[in-house]
């Protein structure tokens, strides 16, 4: 077993450094310290307002990495949470603070495993760690650069561990391997501006576009299939008007977001919004931004390792799930590594009071431990 | 024949006095002045913000009332205009300024038709001006608080002829006989915020709502009558999400006009909207406003009187209509006043180089003396 105190005093220190996105507040400085000491080559890659790092030990075998951010996302009005949100506070079994969940709970617990590991075993195969301070932002100057600048040094991540929080109600409980797509557009829905008095003269574009929309909400996508749910649509933004009561819109404003299984392309649903616009002869401008494509990966050496090392810690038989959110796995799965997200429990990430349970940090620690052994084995 | 000039020159003075609703600028002083040195009594009726007046020539018999406002919309910018929107400019046979066909050119024909009229007859019955300078904004302090004050003294208005630019093409081509009501809502709709992974946890009071506004942009409300078009529905304000591509939203706002003909009440229409909302399990709070019942002035005297007026001095056989937008008529109508709007052509209001056509200025005031002529006879 991990010594409790190791993880919880790292986790502590991380928290203690307010890095609000893309702010690194020295967090990265902290573990390349503690990983050089182990032996890692550690190289600052920063790019643009963001701090990067990479680290790795070892040159040759199987390359196994973890992945992560330092960045957290604002804290809101200090004076919502019952303590400071960038003063580590224990209360009731409890760590507080802003990123205690997302993440810097995981990343002390990576650095710990680590630290464990090492100190027992000689294991054949590489360590790696790529850690941004951009995935609560844009995420255009983190991940996406490191692994293009991993790829043009040939540098080939076999597994990847992120350490997002995956877990639902009890720590290992759920993994995610994989994650749907995520597809934005922004419309801007064309009529004709006029007295609401001369309907006739004018062109109500949002009475234009109601059946187009209305179709749009209600159709079913796909089923979904043994990784994915169903592709969900969401209208998430809609703006018309100008706040005077007898002028007709010209013009709607609107923004769009499907999630997205694998049963879809990203162009097959460009294509079938932009024929239902059509069919109902909705004149639109439409900006399509794909955040990410689906990604998955299948059962196989790293969710076995993953799925014993929980049941070794924790009793729990772990859940493999491909709901929720997106994550910077999307930047690094598409380059061939099987790819999981394994974390803390996720209830209160991004509220008000974001806590970890103090228990379930050595016990992060130990599963990611466990992991390393099972695909890293000694010579 | 009514002197082109006198028409011409009073329209040029009250365009000069630059009256941007609310403001009066002293136009009602200089009508008040003309009006007395006619035998009109006048009373300033100045309330709250706004300047109104009631002016009557005699006491008894029929009352035939002018009715009109001195304020305008505001020009918009100067630069956009060919000419200085305050300074009345005669170009091509035009006379431009804002404020020329909305409605100071009607105003200087009411008052050079009463010196014509009353420099030649002595008629039975008596003529009343109502004046206010607010029917371009809010509209209550003027129009609303003289009928008020008219009733408290037992004064009724039997014939009113409300100055607004009615005509289409030519004037005299159309005057208004009544107006649709206007009905207006604004509705909040709600339904539960939250992330755009998770469409299972949240409620997007949109997509919520959608089926129901299909159901009421589409259906048919009414066919209209022999005096009015159908009712109209627009949706003319929706306003919901943040802005964020990944959160679904909590609340719809949404402002939708009615303009209604005498087939509906205000009640009428309230009891479809929400009736179409509970049977679509929307939930929202909805604020009315009635911004006047539909009004109609039958076929009769004061018809009659118009028609032949307009048909003595242009050759034109004039058309009825309840088409447009609201006036101060439906602040009038209700007393039991017969009421027309009839005034010069408004292709060019509230828009920049708003105008109207020298020629058609005396020939307004030949039509108005023309109506006095018919409607009170002399002795």
């Amino acid at each position: 077993m991990t010594d409790t105190d190791r993880t919880l005093d790292l986790a502590c220190e991380l928290i203690a450094r307010a890095s609000v996105t893309p702010e690194d507040a020295g967090c990265q400085a902290l573990m390349m310290q503690r990983l050089e000491a182990l032996g890692f080559h550690c190289t600052p890659l920063p790019f643009e307002d963001t701090q990067n790092f990479w680290a790795q030990w070892g040159t040759s075998g199987p390359l196994l990495a973890f992945a992560g951010h330092t960045d957290v996302v604002p804290p809101g009005p200090a004076s919502e949470w019952d303590s400071d949100p960038f003063v580590p506070t224990v209360r009731d079994g409890l760590l507080y603070g802003r990123g205690a969940a997302d993440m810097k709970g995981s990343l002390a617990a990576m650095i710990v495993a680590c630290e464990d590991f090492l100190a027992k075993r000689k294991p054949q195969g590489s360590i790696g760690f790529l850690i941004t301070s951009d995935e609560e932002g844009p995420a255009t100057n983190g991940t996406v650069r490191v692994m293009q600048w991993l790829a043009e040094r040939g540098i080939n991540i076999d597994y990847c561990v992120v350490g997002e929080p995956s877990s639902s109600e009890a720590l290992g409980d759920t993994i995610k391997n994989g994650r749907r797509g995520s597809l934005n557009a922004e419309l801007k829905i064309h009529g004709r501006q006029g007295h609401v008095a001369y309907p006739q003269h004018a062109d109500n574009p949002l009475h234009g576009a109601l059946p187009a929309l209305g179709e749009l909400i209600t159709r079913q996508w796909d089923q979904g299939n043994e990784y994915f749910p169903a592709t969900s649509f969401q209208i998430t933004n809609l703006h018309t008007g100008t706040g005077a009561t007898n002028v007709i819109p010209g013009h709607v404003d609107l923004l769009l977001n499907f999630r997205f299984s694998t049963e879809q392309t990203s162009n097959s649903l460009q294509e079938a919004v932009e024929k239902t616009l059509a069919d109902h002869s909705v004149k639109a401008d439409i900006q399509w931004k794909l955040s990410g494509d689906p990604f998955i990966t299948a059962e196989g050496e790293l969710t076995n390792a993953c799925r014993a090392a929980v049941l070794e810690v924790t009793g729990i038989e772990t859940q493999l799930s491909t709901s929720g959110g997106t994550s910077d796995g999307r930047f690094i799965a598409p380059y061939g590594a099987q790819l999981v997200e394994l974390g803390p429990i996720n209830a209160s990430i991004h509220r008000v009071n974001e806590h970890v349970r103090v228990d379930d940090l050595p016990k992060l620690a130990a599963m990611y431990e466990g992991i390393l052994r099972r695909l890293l084995p000694e010579n």
